[in-house]
């Protein structure tokens, strides 16, 4: 099977799942700036963050897709395993947001982060192992530190929101945890690796 | 007519539908794991549910219609005919969700989804008919043993949770049975078809 | 420019209008079959009726752009406007839903039909007026006697339905004529092209 | 890369900002003209508003990835930015239209429009500087006489919008140039440009 209709098919998803979070953004009922304040000081916050996950899985997914000749069904269902953890996301941050940020919803949203992560991993192995030793994919990926890095901040913000009695204080570094993950990926990637090499030169 | 606006068309509506559901899931009250659970005890399973169904649906429709060269009219009615089944689908998910899974509404729920399976089936007959005698599709889906077996577990389904008086207990096995035809469908073709064959060689 | 970005832009718009019109369909409050019937037995049919509405748009849009090779400037705003019309689709459908088809908002929904049709006929005109006199779409066009036919049809159907103190009675005959328009564009061209041959043989 | 995936995310993105917009527009309680009136004066024109103004931008995103034969990463998030802007249309319009035009909600509507065309400028340079010298974009962009007004027009309207006690005189004067800037994108380009020209002669 070619890929054209798995791309146009999770484009869409995409779509609909960065753009649907707006329709959560509830406006404000007076009609001052503080109204406004008071209503999206979190939200506008949390969706701002949530687009940026969903834009950098675009972005990534676009960038695997093009190194991709065919796809077999386990493709298929890898791809929507990951669209489904991904269409949680508005769910996950629409508690978050509601909840102004306290510490289980925050534990959850790390959750639901690392599960894409996970299942966007298991999806470049079931691409790499379909196409064989001579992986386009594979040799592209290299030793792919920001995908190695990642889930440990994940489970960094995970442990410190989950903490008893941190309260909004551990709840909030657990979200610094998670604007440091997406800010990462936004950097392009030979500036991020060349700090990192610095790092960790011998591995 | 070639088939690319029709598949575009098709990928557009079923990644609304498999998106939107998410909207029906509830954000909790409180910010606690129990309130959580709570919360999305049913809505979760029978969202993850649909979205398999959908996901199933998506997959079958495009391999189909990589054996499709050229479609008529009479394939793009048949093919609105199952998007709108599958549209439906967010509606009664919803119902077995708001009810915690009551007999009636698994009903119906059971009665849509032997509805989308007859609307693929028509589909697929439409488009060999148009095809004539040396279909390449025909010859594709051989004896189609899921295809038959699947409106018999509906039909099993939609019966016992239609038993006055069971209750939830009728509701659930129900439900067991859609999730069967579910996961007949996730493994992968072969399997399941040397498992089925060893049941019913003769056949 | 070339149509195929035009074309995947109404796609996209016109699978969103089609299918979220099921979020207008309230989840029944009880869990008994007559809860489903009371919640449902309006909001079901007016929503197949227009999804049976944009699907002929949508059949008619594809139809038509497989004719066009390049679209100016006014073609993109043409199309535009008749997306426009078909985004109210779902608004009217749901004020004639939620008041059991009351007159005014089935005169409203009647004047969206037409204004529908309205801003189809100018884009195809648009799209004819481009293309000179040896436009493939003006030929195939022909006479056209369903899109001469449904402008009259909805203007009955909106001036049955004004008439002041026929209550649900007019308002339920004006339905009626928006089905037979919509039923006359189901049916494929060459039987229905043949009946009204019959009727109007001079013309 | 190609640019063909990342046009089809952004038809995605904007079909689904352009639609969702409708979800907004109350379905009046009452079943008389008047109370259709009352429901949707301001959200139709509003709702009417923005449509224009979200077709403006695909018509322009279109014709500007025509010149665009390959993309980098910067220019896939730049892209990303302007989408994020243009999603927070339905948020800021339904403020509009829920404090039926008020001073400050249209002060932020015009910063929303003023921070969309700032993200569209920086997306075309950034796509310019990608180019290099030899930039066909830079060709056609020419003085981009209408890309340059457009700023002053919505900074005159956010300022006549936030002198205090202006109420809804002062909001509506500012709606007003978002209107005219609305209506100088739907003119097409050469008759405009003559207008401004005789304005302007010596720049």
């Amino acid at each position: 099977m070619r890929t054209s209709r798995l791309e146009a098919f999770s484009d869409g998803v995409l779509a609909i799942i960065i753009t649907i979070m707006v329709l959560e953004l509830k406006v404000p009922e007076g009609h001052t700036l503080y109204d406004l304040y008071e209503t999206t000081r979190v939200g506008l916050l949390t969706y701002l963050l949530t687009f940026v996950y969903v834009g950098i899985y675009w972005n990534n997914h676009h960038h695997m897709f093009q190194l991709v000749g065919r796809v077999s069904g386990g493709v298929l269902w890898a791809n929507l395993a990951l669209l489904f953890c991904l269409s949680l996301f508005p769910f996950t941050t629409a508690w978050v947001d509601e909840t102004h940020v306290a510490q289980i919803p925050v534990v959850i949203y790390g959750i639901n982060l690392l599960a894409a992560a996970v299942a966007y991993y298991v999806l470049q192995t079931v691409i790499i192992r379909g196409e064989g030793p001579e992986s386009p994919l594979r040799a592209a990926i290299g030793t792919d530190l920001k995908g190695k890095l990642s889930p440990f901040l994940y489970l960094a913000g995970i442990i410190i929101a989950a903490i008893p009695g941190t309260g909004h204080v551990g709840a909030w570094i657990a979200m610094g945890c998670f604007v440091i993950v997406a800010i990462m990926w936004l950097i392009p990637d030979r500036r991020i690796e060349r700090v990192l090499r610095e790092h960790d030169a011998p591995g």
